[in-house]
């Protein structure tokens, strides 16, 4: 096999099982440059010792995932979990630091659902950007990039209410472009008949924060979460998205994130090398 | 119970089992008014006789469900769909005719998936486009309105390339608003942030060819077209969509259509009473 391309950050949820130790060994141990990790496995062992870990490592950090997770009404709740989105920007902040030359401090937000029994998706929607009008000094401050990543519709009345690119770009649209910007994922947004138009204009807008590549296959699993597949194995058409994303002059990393049940039950050094191979099959080719 | 508003329809799917005879009358004897049919039902008694017993039941017809399935290209299979749709547009004129005044000959669309093997999202959406205009002259000779149906985006890839209301009113400004509109389906649309506003265009386009009404909920079953639920038993705000549809002067029939596997196995006179009372519940109050 060839070398991975340089360009490609494994996501450590793709490796879900892995812990931090064994993420950043599998995927230096590939040839790979880069790693965008998950809070959970990085709070196991602290945050200070992750840190010493992703340096030794020598790779880059791509992002952090993830925070959000605030459509909740205002009280105790909602300000817990404005509390613990602060405690992931000093994270991603420590984490970017940590990186080797070229990591990037983003933390990924997905916006939440709609809480128990409400239906007033509209006024979800004003709390998530509510929400991250109440971080961005913090993130600004950290030197941190907020992600708003739009989740695919099946998503929306329980994990993210923010469902289209522009969508997400309209919300971002109130703030600094280095403090909050965009999550580019294929899996949610392949379908949309605004997207090439959409990444242009969050190109435009200097909002693509983070370019992340996976593939949609039906039928659905049982658990939709999980339907996340290695790029060319479904029918998403990784050549118009990717030079989509090129033309904006996006240069930075692209993470593989697929959560899908099969993949997580593989051996991680399986799974990391079968993703470089998709990766220079389908991402690739685009990218010159 | 009180009567059933006399805007209810019930659309054929949520009584699946039922055949023409009994889906009529079931319906008429619930004391509800119109009835939305599907071409299998229609077509195991045939056409004339299928007219005969809809002139019988008292009804009026709301849509013909359904026609579609054109993203193939080019060669004898994408012909026989076409041939097949211009009979669903014969039997939607006749079924029209045949029923109580104050009924809509209108054939809904659903666009079809991707191609096995083909990532060409942009290239089969164009297919559908020029589909209907090879039915529009028969469409509008037969005096036909055919209802393009946008359909949730996680059905994109295998069932339906037209994924939100706006693009399907992009593909039918093509054409005059009386041959070619647009199906608004709760189930489908609820989740787009663009919603209310294209509701909105919809009307000021003239192109509200059906509402249709039913719920979403999670968790999805594992056959995802099946995940469809009274209105009520889920979270769609069916006031603020209502209050959109009949703001832009929409005051035909409104169809319930739910494709629920439980609700399948019910008794079809529960089923529609059961219909009936969610309606009076969630959409009539916004009739006014």
């Amino acid at each position: 096999m060839s070398a991975p391309d340089p360009r490609l950050s494994i996501n450590q949820a793709t490796i879900k099982y892995s812990n931090l130790e064994e993420a950043l060994r599998v995927t230096a141990g590939a040839g790979i440059h880069a790693i965008g990790l998950w809070r959970e496995p990085v709070n196991e062992v602290g945050l200070d010792v992750a840190a010493r870990m992703l340096a030794d490592s020598g790779l880059r950090f791509s992002t952090h995932c993830r925070g959000g997770f605030f459509t909740l009404p205002d009280g105790p709740q909602r300000r817990a979990a404005l509390d613990d989105n602060r405690r992931a920007i000093e994270e991603t902040a420590t984490l970017a630091a940590a990186g080797a030359d070229g990591s990037t401090a983003v933390l990924v937000l997905v916006a939440g659902g709609l809480p128990e029994g409400d239906r007033d998706l509209i006024g979800a929607r004003e709390r998530v950007r509510d929400a991250i009008g109440a971080l961005a000094p913090d993130a600004k401050a950290a030197g941190v990039t907020l992600a708003i990543e739009p989740l695919h519709p099946m998503y929306a009345s329980d994990r993210a209410v923010v469902s289209t690119l522009g969508q997400a770009l309209d919300i971002a649209s109130d703030f600094d472009a280095e403090v909050v910007g965009a999550a580019v994922d294929t899996f949610h947004i392949w379908w949309d008949p605004q997207v090439l138009e959409q990444i242009a204009r969050a190109g435009r807008e200097g909002r693509i924060a983070t370019y992340q590549v996976c593939d949609w296959k039906t039928p659905l699993p049982a658990d939709v979460l999980l339907g996340r597949h290695y790029m060319g194995d479904g029918v998403i058409d990784f050549a118009s998205l990717t030079q989509a994303v090129v033309q904006t002059g996006y240069d930075r990393d692209i993470e593989v994130e697929i959560f899908n049940a099969d993949i997580w039950a593989d051996a991680p050094e399986h799974v990391v090398r079968r993703t470089a191979e998709a990766f220079t099959a389908t991402v690739s080719p685009h990218l010159r």
